[in-house]
């Protein structure tokens, strides 16, 4: 029973993601922010809809733990906006403080595996974390273009930017990303993007 | 990509989960209801922590696909609070008709690989299946308890209801049903649960 407290009290401390806001808003919700926890949930199921794409064999079930686990760092630091490059520096000190103290939680065993995993995440060098930080890019991009760009049009990015940032979904799925380069055409077309 | 667009195209339908709103309250979001895509979330992760409690050895990327898909039906018949037993029937027809419509997205083979992912979490007969079932009863009385007994008080539930309800729990999870049992006790103790 004490391991499972241990656990119990770490789900309870990871409740807050629910308080995360980020920068993207949910149309079927009066346009209000989305939180990270509704986002890791919609990411990961699309890694669970979209798996045949990925440029390499992947474990699923890594893939899915990657993206379940990856944003809960954000409860001690905050959501980062992708398109922010200055506020992105700090923001890595600030997440290895938070993992250390969210892990730390966990029992013994768990927590040296389950960090791995979110480090693996955060490396992005393996196959699995390449594609989980593709799907991770992708969706707000697709989130915005079915919300008239919304997150573009307030925070004026431009096209340059995006392909500079979402560029590393190639890495993971070039299918997605051939997608992608499609929904950035689309949204300089409508004006949601600035084409500079 | 013609695969990949009927995917995405499920992936912004199922996006309204975020706006089906449950009977629980996010005690970190100021006591608002909590929306079941955050709980998808929240209990796809708590199956990653508590694996180890499963009665018998699950797959542990079909819990998390069963647990990530279980409540999308729930975007056409909305979602029933587990204590009234006369909504629980008009439900299952209402769910059973929106798994037609929202597996129906999806491209030949995986429709039908994850209907029966989903069908599977329903008839709870399997042993993923009964461990996702016994997660997904758990995580809300954890949530309660967690928040002064606020649903059981406001809904005035009773100590009977909850032990005939949540019993299932100790068919995935003899652990889980021994803390579901302390919970309990303490709840009644405090005043939360009503002793009938």
């Amino acid at each position: 029973m004490q391991r499972l407290n241990q656990q119990l009290e770490m789900l309870m401390e990871i409740d807050q993601l629910k308080n995360v806001l980020r920068r993207t808003r949910v149309k079927s919700a009066q346009g209000r922010l989305e939180n990270s926890a509704e986002h890791s949930w919609h990411v990961a199921t699309m890694a669970m809809l979209t798996q045949e794409h990925a440029n390499a064999e992947v474990d699923i079930a890594r893939v899915l733990k990657m993206l379940l686990l990856h944003d809960i760092v954000e409860i001690d630091a905050g959501d980062t906006f992708v398109y922010d490059v200055v506020a992105s520096k700090d923001q890595e000190q600030k997440e290895l403080l938070a993992a250390d103290r969210l892990f730390g939680y966990l029992p013994e065993g768990q927590r040296e595996e389950l960090r791995a995993i979110w480090d693996e995440f955060e490396a992005a060098t393996t196959d699995d974390a390449k594609f989980a930080k593709a799907l991770d890019r992708f969706i707000p991009m697709l989130l915005n273009y079915h919300n008239q760009g919304q997150s573009w049009v307030e925070h004026q990015v431009k096209r340059s930017q995006v392909i500079a940032i979402n560029g590393r979904i190639q890495q993971g799925s070039e299918t997605l990303w051939q997608k992608a380069l499609q929904i950035i055409d689309e949204a300089v077309e409508n004006g949601w993007l600035k084409d500079e």
